[in-house]
């Protein structure tokens, strides 16, 4: 992000460089050229349709992407998109986690996790000018509710198409609007996954390191009703047959080599203003680290290890532990980088070409101040706001305020209800309902929640809410010793740990809460009214910021277009192309990360302790060089996970990473430690992702997995 | 080490590739065309005369290494190995160690720290024959009594002439001894240290790390008297003038030039037995891990950070946790190689070829059993051997027992005593009596004698020693409490802890002793008749080992000589070179160590926080880009510190590291966390020595702390 306010003549040669851009493919067909030139062999138009080869082989499941990899359905994604599914069918004597699964026929494939769905993308339609409409007078809270209304009767509209599941995605901060319609696939079996040794090899120490020797890839089967539409589980279902799948290569890929990946990414902020950037680098993400660690280490304590309790939070434990390893990436290297300064110099100059042409002046020449003013706004709590939003990770709390607001929305009509409260919302809603049972504590939770208060009672007045004050008897001092108290009765009287309770709750009646003696149904209750106004302040700011941050985008767009350059919007979970080479990169002085990392390293960072436990066969496979048809005479091995420079985040995971002729070469899992601050500003020096190899895939399936049926299933090319 | 039993083909390609060895300068000679090919430009003779240039310009300085830089004793050597010096005329208003410092003239030069030494190698004298006279029917510890013997009448024969200090040096276990006479200058002045901030860079976090960024390099100076004799400290010292010393080069190396390194390095096992080295990886260094991990972890609890006690320890600290890290190196390597098989087949391979032929058979056939015998028996008591040696390192226990000991050995004529105890030893005893002060917290020494105690008093009875139990009432069963307060009322009567009583003590009568109520002198008169008896069943073994050790290194010269190829001794602190390449290696699979770091590598480390923080002056120069004269362009830089396949160890700290034509353009100061446990065998792929580079030196000298004065005196090549 660094480089694209450069002046035109280093410009022209960025573009035809540098691999920064998460494109909508509808911007493709206009960087044909630029495409060809970095390696793309097929026609840039091909990549643009999404209901063409390759791009509708390429689908979403919910935080993660995949793909069809063969005409009957069959999907390769992350192995760790697909944990909870082998999570879900592992028992302590089948421990498909450890061991791995193969289906050797469709009879023996098991049904994915809950909830597992397989989203195929079938319309993208640009809907700015009906989301707009009407709304020009508009500002604030209308202007938020307006377009909230007009999403949801685009939806509305979309999902009348039953089997659909659609969604409007705000681009630019709101310039453009897409609704997005994908048909929602619900019955999704797990067809195979390689041994967690393999899968999730090198775990948690190596999650964001290079050199990386993870064999991170799995295989889901869709399947639809015999009539061919989604439908539940049921014995009866047949495949499902996509429109297209991708073709796996044998061949891979050699460094230098073009790739490119079609994927979901979740979010960037790289058109971020200097003021924001400095907030979240010097507060937000200190302060968000300091609270995970902290969130962590109460845990750890109230759960001593091997403890039940603890069981149910170590998947809390890690997420936390993820984020909080990904914001000490980002205050190292915000720290060694020149961002802020260069986010400050973009600003001048996108100011003095304002500047420049009264008409410009008269469009934009407040957009940035106005900006800023909103965002100085949007900060003064924002202490507060952390430590609700943290409150809001804890169990009790959230869901006594949720089911309540049921209750509140229920009494609505379905489509004036918030988003989340709607009828198609509801079996997600119940899930997360019942999902509490796995992950709950009441000791965790209230220790926590005990940290967070404490933190809370200590804010300035001003920034404190009454009724919050009121329900946990918080005065100008913190007075520990009677919260505990508090806490100790809300918990020993709750019911809500109940799952029969709380489903229950999800019926019952606003006149219901008001009369219950639940203690956090009374405290959901207390703080219904200043929730609801503290939301409606929230919503005034968020309407304010939707008709200034599209202003400030369109800006940056113009400037952009004079010199000839194309404009990729931040990440918002859409379908995006990114294109970039393989290549390797120096993480520090002294040292080269390879572009390929070999089986041999399998064996040299083996222990035989999890995560660095490799199956015994594999190792022994490895040290008789038995390399089979995949042997690479550049690295004399099989190659397992290799590094590129396309530009993607979390979200990606899964995304079939392709060559120049769309076959399938790897599956990106991740990006290196130093390039987790590319969210905010790609650099081509070190922004790398990581792929597992096709050639590993392929050889973890035949000669350790036997997996000869799924072999013959797909299209493999050399 | 693991291919000098290669096939005779594969032997002689490897006598000329690879960089293992360090030589006694006499064996060079026959090497002279192997090290010619390799890059050696001056003829090998002239490296292999100890009393010409440039080995008469390599010096000791008793544990590191160093070298003459100019005609008036200008001496150069690492940083870490200056560093007792700096401290001892540090002060808080003057903290040289942090501001470094630099003697514009003579006169400003401050003096090294007490016991500070250049020891000036001039002759080196095979007396093999003299040690061994007479004693061709003696074993045991009669043989090992003729030895020391001899050894003590050859020093004290050599120390006649004044200012000597002399040592017999044992090569293969005993198969050769050499006696090695050294000018001892006994005026050392530091001359010129950069700030630590430069000196230490990266400091313990860096330790045996790649990439490197340490500027580690200080200058002393030696002086002697007006007679050019030897002195002590006196201003009227005048500089030494050595009979030569090294020119440095400001052209430095590049990647794959030859070096050489001549240098003091101290201990490595390659001829050990396979039984031996197993001992040692399995049980030997994973116990030291855990004492010395042990160790620390009380000394922390005991010493709170910031007490008066913890900065008494923090210098032991470091050391424990040095070989803790470095123990664990040697573990994971172990675990990772082959080495325990490949000494076993070297053993196999020369067992055959022994077995091939009579005569061999009768002079080596039962030499490797009964070398394997000795080394059992030696492992009878290993683990109470392992405890007493860590006792050995707490301060009261010892400090009791030598004193004590050297009131009996007083009694004998100087030539009979223990060495450690002879008139010659007296200034070090005493000076390590008087270092006890600076060393030592009674609440920390008790705290870690317990420790080890408790673990004493859980070995088997057939392992302990009954005085020892009986001293601190240890019975079948422990009694901690009982042995608490033992302890308290030890520390709490003792007077050791005054300096002027343990000097007091060094001149009293073995009578004095015994009529002592100073319960540590009690101990120690309890002990040592156990003491004595033991020492002698270990003399004895030592004799048996002293016989059998060096039949073996026989059997090992033989067979190569066999190939034409040449045996080096293992490190004994003597004199050695090796030589070697400028060289890169990969750490691991997906990883390059490059050859060079830069100077923009010091801005990427830094934090601002020690160890990462370098001086504001010297980070503004480099993001200037002030590279001066030194700037090389295949690096865009300075080159700060280099690789190297040199075969060194500990001891070599200082080291000038020699161009083809004997130019220094380096020093060596470490080497990488893989290259460890290289004193065991050394790997081509892996074993890499770290130098900070010349051009560095020069560039940091001239640029940042303008030791002009130094420049001009050094003579300076391109």
């Amino acid at each position: 992000m660094k480089k694209w306010l450069l002046s035109v003549a280093v410009a022209a040669s960025f573009a035809s460089h540098a691999d920064e851009g998460m494109w909508q493919p509808h911007q493709l067909p206009a960087m044909a050229d630029e495409l060809k030139a970095k390696g793309l062999e097929i026609d840039a138009k091909s990549i643009s349709k999404l209901t063409e080869f390759p791009m509708n082989a390429v689908i979403s499941l919910g935080g993660c992407t995949a793909s069809f990899v063969s005409p009957k359905g069959l999907v390769v994604t992350n192995h760790h998109c697909a944990y909870g599914s082998i999570q879900y069918n592992s028992t302590a004597e089948k421990n498909l986690l450890q061991d791995g699964f193969l289906a050797k026929t469709f009879a023996d494939e098991l049904p994915a996790a809950p909830g597992s769905r397989v989203y195929v993308t079938e319309e993208v339609t640009n809907v700015t000018e009906r989301v707009n409409a009407g709304l020009e007078n508009k500002t604030g809270r209308e202007f938020y509710q307006g377009v909230e209304n007009q999403e949801k009767a685009l939806v509305a509209e979309c999902e009348k198409d039953e089997g659909y599941r659609c969604q409007v995605y705000s681009f630019h901060g709101g310039l453009e609007y897409y609704l997005v319609k994908q048909l929602e696939i619900r019955d999704v079996r797990l067809v195979y996954n390689p041994a967690g040794s393999v899968g999730k090899y090198g775990g948690d120490v190596d999650n964001w390191m290079w050199p990386r020797h993870t064999g991170d890839f799995s295989f889901y089967r869709a399947y639809v009703s015999k009539t061919g539409k989604p439908a539940e589980f049921s014995a009866d279902n047949v495949p499902y047959e996509p429109k297209s799948f991708l073709k796996v290569s044998a061949k891979g890929v050699s460094e230098g080599d073009f790739v490119m990946v079609a994927g979901y990414p979740g979010r960037t902020n790289r058109y971020r203003t200097a003021n924001e950037v400095q907030n979240q680098f010097e507060w937000a993400y200190p302060e968000g680290k300091m609270l995970r660690e902290r969130f962590i280490e109460i845990i750890k304590e109230t759960a001593p290890e091997g403890s039940d309790e603890r069981i149910k939070y170590e998947s809390q434990i890690a997420g936390l532990a993820n984020y909080a390893k990904n914001f000490t990436s980002m205050i190292e290297f915000y720290g060694k980088s020149t961002m802020l300064a260069d986010r400050k110099a973009r600003e001048a100059e996108l100011a003095a070409w304002i500047a420049k042409d009264s008409s410009r002046e008269a469009k934009y020449g407040k957009t940035l101040s106005e900006l800023d003013a909103l965002i100085a706004k949007s900060k003064a709590h924002q202490e507060r706001d952390m430590i609700l939003s943290y409150i809001g990770n804890t169990t009790m709390v959230p869901t006594a305020t949720n089911l309540y607001r049921l209750a509140h929305e229920k009494q609505l009509p379905d489509m004036q209800r918030e988003p989340g409260f709607q009828d198609r919302d509801m079996t997600r809603f119940k899930a997360s309902m019942e999902r509490i049972d796995r992950r709950y504590a009441p000791s965790v939770d209230k220790a926590v929640l005990l940290d967070m208060l404490k933190r809370y009672a200590a804010l300035p007045e001003a920034q404190r809410l009454p009724a919050m004050d009121k329900a946990f008897g918080i005065d100008k001092k913190v007075n520990e010793a009677k919260l505990v108290k508090t806490l100790d009765k809300m918990y020993a009287k709750t019911e809500l740990g109940n799952k029969d309770v709380r489903l229950a709750w999800m019926e019952k009646s606003v006149d219901d809460f008001k009369a219950s003696k639940d203690p956090f149904i009374q405290f959901a209750v207390a703080m219904y009214d200043t929730n609801m106004s503290e939301e409606k302040k929230e919503k005034e700011l968020d309407g304010e910021l939707m008709k200034v941050r599209p202003q400030y985008m369109d800006a940056i767009i113009a400037y952009n277009r004079e010199q000839g350059k194309p404009v990729y919007a931040d990440a918002n979970s859409s379908l995006r192309v990114t294109v970039g080479h393989v290549k390797g990169y120096e993480p520090k002085d002294g040292l080269v990360a390879k572009p390929f990392t070999r089986l041999e390293g399998i064996v040299q960072k083996d222990t035989g302790v999890d995560p660095f436990d490799a199956p015994k066969k594999q190792l022994e496979l490895i040290k008789q060089k038995q390399y089979g048809d995949f042997y690479v005479k550049a690295i004399d091995s099989v190659p397992v996970n290799f590094l590129s420079t396309l530009d993607t985040t979390g979200g990606n995971s899964g995304s079939p990473t392709l060559n120049g002729r769309a076959e399938l070469v790897g599956l990106l899992f991740d990006g290196v430690y130093e390039s987790i601050i590319g969210d905010w500003a790609y650099d081509d020096n070190i922004n790398r992702s990581i792929q597992v190899d096709s050639r590993y895939m392929l050889w973890v399936m035949k000669y350790l997995d036997h997996a000869d049926n799924l072999l013959a299933e797909m299209e493999i090319v050399k």
